[in-house]
C-alpha cells in the first residue's frame, strides 16, 4: 500500500522535530553547564530519542522491508505489507540514550574531583569523589548497576534480534530473557549480593522482620526477568496493543517513582527511584515514537525485539529499584492473561500458531479467534467440564452441536476474552479499551500499594524514612 | 558442496569437547571454592568459550543460511555457498562468557563483606568491601571500567550485526566502531578523566613530565577505537586472514599482559593488564575454534561483525588498560596496509568493489588483482610519476603497454603487494606467511616497546614500581 512506501518525513513533521531537537539539545547543554539537574537532562535526552526513533523508524523501514523483515497486515481488507522488528530501532536509540546519559549524575562531582588531571594511576579514591556529591543526586557506587542494567537490555536486544531473524522455536524462546538476566543478576551478586526480604507483620513473629531467601532470591529475580518480557509478548497481536501497554506500565512506573521525589527528604529509597526513572524516561520517549507508527492503522510492526526489550526495562527497573512487589500489581493484566493463556499453552487444549482475534472483512470488526472442535475430536471429559463452567462465568465463548458436542471454543487470550465480552469491536477500538483497562488496574494496584500494603507490612516506605 | 551440509559434529569432537569443557568446569567449579584464583577461572572459561563457540558455529551454520547469511567462496574452483557472519556467534559466545565471569574476581571479598546478608539500603560500603581484599586482585573500582568494556563491545556487536544484515554504505561504516567507543569514553570520563600523557625526556625541559591534552584525549582515544576495528576489516579477503591476524594480536598482547604478571609485587600497571587479561584470554577462546571452521579450506565466513568485535576488544583492552601505544607497536601491518589503502580509498586512483587477491582457477594459485588502464583513461601525471616510482621500489606492479601507457596497476593492499613480492602463492600459504609476519613484526615490537623505549622515556614501566 501507499502508507509503506510513505517513508520521507512531511515538512511539518520535520520542522517538529527539528525543533523539539533543537530545545532538547539547548536543554541538555544547559544541564551541563549550570548546576546540572540530572532529570531535567534525562527528560530532554528522552525528547531527543523520540524525535530520533520517529525519524528512524520512517526511514528505515523500506530497508528492514528489503533485509526481510517484513509481515502482513492480517486485520485489514488489503493485508498491507509492513516493515516487521521496528522495535530494533527502538531499542538502539534508547541504548544510545542511556549510554549517552551515564555522565550527567556524576558530572559535578568529576569536574571537582579532578581538575588537574592527574596520573591515571594515582586512583581518585571514591571517598574522595563522595565528598562532593549531593546525596539525592545519582550516587557513584550506583555506576555498576546502571551499567549492568545496560549489558542486560543490551543483551536482550542481541536475542531478541536473533529471535526476529532466525524464528526460534517456542519452547527455546522462553529462556532468552532467562540469559539476558544473566548480566543483572551477576552485577547484583556482586553489588549487592542482599537476598532478604521484608516479611509480613503476621508472619514476623515466628521467622523474624527479614527472611532470608539466599540463592532462591536470585531464581526470584531470574523469573521476575524472564516472566515480564513474555508475558508482554503474549499480550500482542493487533495494532499499537504492545506498545500501548508498555507505555501505561513505564509511564505508572514512572508516576510511583515520581511519587518517591516529593517525600520528605532525604529517603532511603529515592535513589533507587531516580535510577529507575533515568531508565524509564528514554524507554517512554521511544515507545511513543513508535506508537505513531504502529496505532491503528499501523504503518510497521513492533517485532518480539520490542516485547523483550520493554519487559527487560521493568524487570531491571524492578529488580534493581527493588520494588519487582509493585511492579508485579501493574502487570495485572498480563499476569492474568498468561495465567487464562495456560491451558493452551501448556497444551490441555489444542493451540493453534496464531491465536490473535479475528477479522470479519465483511463487517470491518474484530472477532473472537476460536479453536474447532470436530465431533470424533472433542476435550477430554474432565477440560469439557471445566469448559461449560467457564462458558458459564462468560470467560469464554463456546458453541455446540445439536448433539451438545463442542463446535468451537474461543481462544484463550485476554484480548479474545474482551471481545467475548464486548462484542466485536473494530481494531483501534479494543487497544484502546485494553489500554484503559490496563491503566485503571495499574492506579488501583498502586493505590493498594501504598494504602492497603500497611495492613501487612509495617509501614509503606513512601512518606517515612524507615526502608521497606 | 558436502562441506557445507557437514553441519553435525563428528564422534571425535563430540568427545574431545565435552570432555574439554568438562574439564573447564570442574576447574571453574575449583576456583569458585577454593582460594579462587580469578586468571584460572578465566583460562578455564576461555576454554569452556572455545568448546561452545565450536559447536555452535557447526550447528548454526545451516541457519544462518537460510536467513540469508551467506556467500560464495571466490577463492575456489567450484565457488561453494559457505555460512557468513559467523563472527556474530563468536561475539555472543564470547560475551557471555565475560559476563559469567563478572563475580569471579570479586567471589571472595562478597563473601566475606555480605555474610549474613542484610537490608540493600543499609549499603554496605565500598571501604567496608575493600579492607578485605587483596590488592593484586581484580580491584572493586575496575568493576565499573569492565562493565563499560562489555556495553561497548555488545554495541558494536549490535551494530556489526547490523551492518551485516543491511549492507550499510562504507562512508557510513566509519562511523559504527566511533558509536561503539561511546560507552568506553563515557565510562573514562566518569571513572578516570585522566587526559595527560607522558611527555618524551627530550620535551620535558620544556612542557614537562606530563602534558594534559584534554578534550583531544578523547578525541584520541576515539580514534583508536575507529582504526582498530576499520583496520582489521581492511586486513581481509583470503580464508582464514581475519582471525589469525587477530589470534597473533591478541596472543602478543596476552603475552605482554603476562610480562607484568611476572614483575616484583606490586607494581601498579598489574592490575590493568590483569583486567587485559581477563578480556583477551576468551576472545583467543572463541577465536581459535571460528580459525578452525575457517582457515583453508574455510567452511564458514567470519563477516564484518568479527573484524569490528576483534578490533573493538584490542581498542578496549588498550584504552582501559592504557597501552595504547604499545597496540599501535602491534597494529604495524594493519597501519601499513591502511596507509597503503589510502590512495584508492581516497579515490587518487579508481577503487573496485573487492580487491582481495585474483583466484587463477588453471593453476590454482592466487594472484596480485588489478585495476585495469585504458589508453584513454590513464591516471594523472603526478600520480603516474608517483606509480613509476613506487613500481620501482617493487611496493607496484604495474604493466605497460608498448607506447609507454599503464594497462594494469595491482591493487593497493598489503596481500597483494605480498604476492607482487613473492609470486603467486597458494591461498592457505598465503595466509601462513602474512601471519607469520604480523607475528614477527608484533615480536620485534614488543621488544622495542620494553628495551628502546628507555632512549625517549625515562623508565619502562615494567619492572620497575613507577608508572608510565
Amino acid at each position: 500500500m501507499a502508507s509503506s512506501s510513505r517513508n520521507e518525513l512531511s515538512r511539518n513533521e520535520t520542522l517538529s522535530l527539528l525543533a523539539l531537537s533543537g530545545a532538547s539539545l539547548l536543554i541538555i547543554a544547559n544541564t551541563f553547564q549550570g548546576d546540572g539537574e540530572p532529570l531535567i537532562a534525562s527528560l530532554a535526552l528522552s525528547l531527543l530519542a523520540f524525535a530520533l526513533a520517529y525519524a528512524m523508524i520512517r526511514w528505515l523501514g523500506p530497508r528492514f522491508v528489503q533485509a526481510g523483515f517484513s509481515g502482513h497486515d492480517m486485520g485489514k481488507t488489503s493485508r498491507p505489507l509492513l516493515p516487521e522488528c521496528m522495535g530494533a530501532i527502538c531499542a538502539v536509540v534508547y541504548l544510545l540514550a542511556v549510554i549517552v546519559f551515564i555522565p550527567f549524575p556524576f558530572y559535578k562531582d568529576i569536574v571537582a574531583a579532578t581538575s588537574g588531571g592527574g596520573n591515571r594511576d594515582v586512583v581518585l579514591h571514591l571517598e574522595y569523589v563522595n565528598q562532593g556529591r549531593f546525596l539525592h543526586r545519582f550516587p557513584h557506587n550506583k555506576l555498576a548497576s546502571y551499567l549492568g542494567a545496560i549489558i542486560s537490555l543490551q543483551t536482550i536486544a542481541l536475542l531478541g534480534i536473533g529471535d526476529d531473524l532466525f524464528d526460534i522455536r517456542w519452547r527455546h524462546k522462553w529462556w532468552i530473557p532467562g540469559l539476558a538476566s544473566i548480566p543483572l543478576l551477576v552485577v547484583y551478586f556482586v553489588d549487592f549480593d542482599v537476598t532478604s526480604i521484608v516479611l509480613p507483620i503476621q508472619l514476623q513473629p515466628y521467622l523474624g522482620e527479614l527472611f532470608d531467601l539466599g540463592p532462591l532470591y536470585y531464581l526470584y529475580m531470574a523469573c521476575v526477568a524472564m516472566f515480564c518480557p513474555q508475558s508482554i509478548n503474549m499480550l500482542a497481536g493487533i495494532n499499537g496493543i504492545e506498545v500501548s501497554q508498555c507505555l501505561v506500565i513505564a509511564l505508572l512506573l514512572a508516576f510511583n517513582d515520581a511519587l518517591y521525589l516529593l517525600t520528605p527528604y532525604p529517603h532511603p529509597a529515592t535513589d533507587s527511584h531516580l535510577f529507575s526513572l533515568y531508565l524509564l524516561l528514554p524507554w517512554i520517549g521511544v515507545s511513543a515514537a513508535l506508537l505513531v507508527h504502529n496505532w491503528y492503522p499501523a504503518r510497521v510492526f513492533v517485532g518480539d525485539t520490542y516485547c523483550y526489550f520493554s519487559g527487560m526495562v521493568f524487570a531491571v527497573v524492578g529488580i534493581l529499584g527493588h520494588f519487582s512487589k509493585t511492579l508485579g500489581l501493574l502487570l495485572v493484566p498480563q499476569i492474568f492473561n498468561f495465567l487464562y493463556s495456560c491451558p493452551q499453552v501448556f497444551g490441555l487444549l489444542p493451540c493453534p500458531r496464531h491465536r490473535l482475534p479475528r477479522f470479519n472483512a465483511r463487517t470491518g470488526l474484530l472477532e473472537p479467534s476460536t479453536t474447532p472442535w470436530s465431533p470424533d475430536r472433542q476435550p477430554h471429559p474432565l477440560v469439557a467440564r471445566g469448559l461449560r463452567l467457564m462458558a458459564g462465568l462468560k470467560l469464554v465463548a463456546v458453541t455446540y452441536d445439536k448433539d451438545g458436542l463442542f463446535t468451537e471454543t474461543s481462544n484463550f487470550t485476554i484480548l479474545n476474552l474482551w471481545l467475548v465480552w464486548r462484542g466485536p469491536l473494530r481494531e483501534d477500538r479494543l487497544a484502546w479499551e485494553v489500554t484503559l483497562f490496563q491503566a485503571a488496574v495499574g492506579l488501583f494496584g498502586l493505590f493498594v500499594r501504598h494504602k492497603l500494603a500497611l495492613l501487612v507490612f509495617k509501614e509503606d516506605n513512601w512518606g517515612t524514612a524507615v526502608d521497606k
